[in-house]
């Protein structure tokens, strides 16, 4: 089954222990697209400026991604953002950020983008979550991001995003932002409190906690030796877990156990270099590769010690 | 098979969000032996003032702990260490610190101390755990903690301690002290270059990874629900895991992975209360439940996803 995916597409100034790059090809959108790309049809809706490369019109649909949503503004500029992590991988520090065209993004769908069956509203002002919510028709699952700024200050808009959307994936200092619960577990039992059945809790290089129902899944992250740029893992994340539920077919606990683990997987690939350079050549066979190294990091014999 | 441990018996001074409590038993080698205790017989090496309870002596006795080997100096105090946990449960802040009879400190062991086959040098000035090394007869195994003081202070001493043991137990923030490397991985496997062959990196409520020989494993924490006092969730991690493999009585991978775990769970126990109370009454049932919880937590259909 295919995924919409609503959210940003925008060139990266970046920099980070392991080098800078300028106008590296980012955005939440672009990252969730071409990491869920490897497990199913993506329709991207966005917006780009006149400046936006062929090259990288021309990287996405070879990942077959469709682009008929995203929109190309005569005489724009492409969202620009520039960051480093300097002292710590792990948090990322704005330099500048140019909205460009995405300063009056309007995400319109048509016909046939509403009635695709998974949705994922990338990190975009609330107003433009709500938007895409009213549009959608019939979806089996709607995901959501969003960020620290908009539980500042779009607070009531937020909350009723999160009301109408089965799954949120958040970071552990958001989900804490959020509810105003410092455990991370009592923050995501809050959160499902107002509507979503499953709470994904990002936790960086610690791997994530999947709340779902009742249960409660912890999918490691891939210790690796090297992180060269942590930009767009989490929507990463998220696009191996979309991807794979959408590829799946099914929202049950197994499923979205496998989900989480390929998200990690996705994002453990997408650190290994800058932008998306890593998932340019990536192949299936890695893909599986390393969701059978995540097994052996995480396979313990389960026999009761003392029964 | 029985376990020596060599450390701190103290009295702490807590404060954390959940409370305050004075004059609760505490100290490394307290916190390892208790949870040891639940696995196979632990003897503790450490010192205490004539001010130590005797219902402290008894609870430990009661626990099957052997004390042949804890001097009361007369007309010394314990070990006194104050301590909050105001804003991060994950660090605590120390407010005062009375060495009392610790200052003195000098572990001799006897005879049949000398040969117990498994050994866990707690936290303790690397001299004196040294000193013990030199005492002791072909050891199965020998583990070690040390913390973030001696690595600045004591790093010669120290380099030479871990030289001689198997096991490393440290949190990330020492691993990366210890090697001058960020990356964890790099850490562990620096340490493991002197010498041990497993290194355990402790992450608090992120779990542990436990590096040993070419092979990973990421042993998830327990999401707790309320964390009353982590004051010496690290050493009741490593009670319970050399707890298990004293009790397994071998070292390869399978029963390493095991010993994670149940260090996991007696860890997760521990914070529950202040202090060793949530111990008092824990069962051998209770464990294995919670030891399932952990398989519950981390289980996921391994089969491939594209072939």
């Amino acid at each position: 089954m295919s995924i919409l995916v609503v959210g940003s597409v925008a060139y990266d100034n970046l920099e980070t222990p392991a080098g800078r790059r300028e106008r590296v090809l980012g955005g939440a959108a672009t990252h969730f697209s071409t990491a869920a790309s490897f497990f199913t049809t993506v329709h991207l809706i966005g917006v780009v400026g006149s400046d936006f490369e062929h090259a990288h019109m021309e990287f996405l649909k070879g990942r077959g991604i469709n682009l008929s949503g995203l929109k190309v503004v005569p005489d724009g500029k492409t969202f620009h953002w520039s960051g480093h992590y300097l002292n710590d991988l792990n948090q990322a520090e704005t330099l500048d950020t140019q909205l460009g065209v995405f300063a009056t993004f309007d995400p319109e769908l048509s016909e046939h983008h509403r009635e695709r069956p998974y949705i994922f509203l990338a990190n975009i002002h609330p107003e433009l979550q709500l938007k895409v919510l009213a549009q959608i028709k019939h979806p089996k699952l709607v995901a959501m991001d969003t960020m620290n700024m908009w539980i500042n200050t779009q607070r009531d808009t937020l909350q009723k995003v999160i009301e109408q959307v089965g799954m949120v994936f958040v970071n552990d200092g958001e989900a804490r932002l959020l509810t105003g619960l410092k455990n991370v577990t009592q923050a995501a039992r809050r959160i499902m409190e107002w509507g979503p059945k499953t709470v994904v809790i990002k936790r960086g290089e610690y791997g994530s906690l999947v709340y779902n129902g009742n249960r409660i899944f912890a999918a490691p992250a891939v210790p690796l030796l090297d992180v060269t740029d942590p930009t767009g893992a989490g929507d990463t994340f998220a696009g191996g877990f979309l991807g794979y539920l959408a590829r799946a077919g099914k929202i049950d606990d197994s499923s979205i156990r496998r989900a989480a683990v390929c998200g990690s997987v996705m994002a453990s690939f997408q650190v290994e270099d800058f932008g998306l350079d890593r998932l340019r050549d990536l192949t299936h066979g890695e893909i599986d590769e390393r969701f059978h190294e995540l097994t052996e990091l995480t396979q313990f014999d389960h026999m009761p010690v003392f029964v």
